[in-house]
């Protein structure tokens, strides 16, 4: 791997094919367990290259973010595909040209939107119901029955629309630090709320499912009994992951290779080239407090080893990041040399990199790349 | 103006193309009154069609961040180009390549980077060596006479550099709230360093001078006795900007407009389409400890109104956003509809988005839509 180092010359985020497929295969081997189908979220690797790495096990349902990530997977031949984020009437022109090429699910929450929607579309779409199960974010009340009866009705009366079912995200999961046991209490709440929506409303709709699930509870929850999970950073995890408990620091598939600019042994610090525009701006919180942008690690002939850990990313500017190394002695980095640190939240670095180097020096695509065009 | 918010579709980025020049202006008389040259930093706007009005004002010198960047504004005729980021030894070919196009000046801090840039070079380019005026980034210790005697030397001995004097950015004036006084302190102990350096080494090196400044002590403090001022910030300014006291919320130049996707009265809030990948992460913190990520203002026909501030973005998930609205009542807020945001970090934001909108709808270009190129 001498020529991959040698090669980059800017901040690059670099993909380990061999862990990204290692945690593909675990997931998968996951939800054949506990008998639920998978719909993988592919928001976190946004790659046609990566998607078929999911392809090549099988899978053939994804799930998106945006209309703009469902037409770019449309146009890799993915035809089933579900836009978990609420539908967006501005779009109704793009969201019917999807429909008209592939099996496309959508989600609501507002009985005028499906009516509106309804009036929009040409060809024909599911629609996920969305339930809030505890996040804040967007969804209907699961106690709020009236609304959803609403909701149901409105759907009933679409020409254009079928009903898929409930779907929900526990997003709150996020906030655990090392204890399954409380996502699986996340889960333990969430479940009977969509278990009892699904089966007040079976009787008149037999084929409704309820679609669930994050990374922390796909990878830690007993979620037996939803009909499919759609968990999406586990294909490359990240720092957070590993805080929460959903991966080992050696899980993480994505690394940033950042060129030193400046040293200083006085601070036990260095400064690379690699800021807020390439990491994003996410952070963690150490126990003791310490907000860190990444993790920094060796850099090994194949890769990286997780097994030393130098210190962390302190601060980010627009284009700076400063590492604070912890060992008791400084490593000997010097300027023009590499640092890899392991990301934050591995979304948003690739979103802000919008491509990938694997360990080999090949590029892999990112749908970042072309979104704003 | 009903023209604009009918063709936006998605999170748009809008341009306040009045509110621009004028800060623009601003700034520059700023300038003039402290009898100090004026080279802007484009990091924040990053277009060549908003370069052009500083061009209308008679600017021809301008910093910027990055190889890639000072290659885009050379290819559109900027030709003396302070790229304020240490030299990254591993872009020497790129830096030599501008060397020979344009009139460029580098950063650096230490004598064995000076040595080896110099053996790299075949053009000529100028050196400031960056000093550390306490925001404990980058830069050399102004106490620190030995090393930079050994910077001096080495830029002495090299035959493609010229050394140009001392830079220094004051970042910590960012963590200032609402206080002139509190930035001239950070002015009053960083100044008096520099100017001492400066006259140190003038004697041997008549041409030497300090080139400092960012937007809040450019707009508040008095930095006569620099010779040159680089802010950047100030051409948009942001909701960080008007906290720390820098602009009013009324001089913010740049909006997000972003569509309404759901609606929920009893928590007094709203779900956009605008999220972390749009906004960036950065968030501005209010006096009651509040988390902010923008503050929404009501949409005109002319652009927008700060005389009515709606709420603010409580969260922001990778395309989601929350805004909490804060009046006695809720607006009227339907799916399908618009909310302006003035956003938290101007120059993160113009980053994510790639491209703006002008308020009569024309495109505006930006740096990132080509950078990873």
């Amino acid at each position: 791997m001498t020529g991959l180092t040698e090669k980059i010359i800017r901040p690059t985020l670099i993909l380990d094919e061999t862990r990204c497929r290692k945690n593909i295969m675990q997931m998968q081997a996951r939800m054949e367990e506990q008998d639920v189908a998978f719909r993988p979220h592919f928001k976190t690797h946004q790659s046609k290259i990566i998607g078929n790495w999911f392809r090549d096990d099988g899978m053939h349902q994804i799930t998106v973010s945006s209309v703009g990530m469902a037409h770019y997977f449309a146009g890799d031949g993915w035809d089933d595909i579900t836009i978990a984020f609420p539908v967006n009437l501005r779009e109704s022109r793009a969201i019917d040209d999807l429909a008209a090429r592939v099996s496309l699910n959508l989600l609501a929450e507002d009985p005028e939107v499906i009516r509106l929607l309804d009036k929009e579309l040409v060809s024909r779409a599911g629609v996920f119901l969305k339930i809030d199960t505890g996040t804040q974010r967007t969804g209907l009340n699961p106690f709020d029955v009236d609304r959803i009866d609403a909701c149901v009705d409105a759907l009933q009366k679409s020409s254009h629309l079928r009903w898929k079912g409930f779907l929900a995200h526990a997003g709150h999961t996020y906030h655990v630090r090392q204890s399954a046991a409380a996502i699986q209490a996340i889960y333990d709440e969430a479940l009977p709320a969509l278990q009892r929506l699904r089966d007040r409303y079976r009787a008149t709709h037999p084929g409704i499912i309820i679609s669930f699930g994050d990374t922390p509870g796909a990878r830690l929850a007993d979620f037996r009994g939803v009909d499919e999970m759609r968990p999406g950073n586990f294909v490359f995890y990240d720092v957070m992951q590993a805080g929460i408990g959903s991966c080992a620091m050696d899980d993480i598939a994505v690394a940033m290779y950042c060129p030193v600019v400046a040293v200083h042994p006085a601070r036990m610090e260095c400064v690379i080239y690699g800021g807020g525009i390439h990491f994003s701006k996410d952070s963690f919180v150490l126990n003791d407090g310490t907000i860190t942008y990444g993790t920094v690690v060796a850099i090994q002939e194949a890769g990286w080893d997780t097994g030393t850990v130098y210190g962390y990313l302190r601060s980010l500017s627009q284009e700076h990041g400063v590492v604070r190394f912890t060992g008791a002695q400084m490593p000997a980095v010097r300027t023009g040399d590499l640092v890899c640190v392991l990301p934050v939240h591995s979304c948003m670095t690739a979103q802000c990199m919008t491509a990938y180097l694997d360990t080999q020096g090949h590029a892999i695509d990112h749908y970042a790349s072309v979104m704003h065009t």
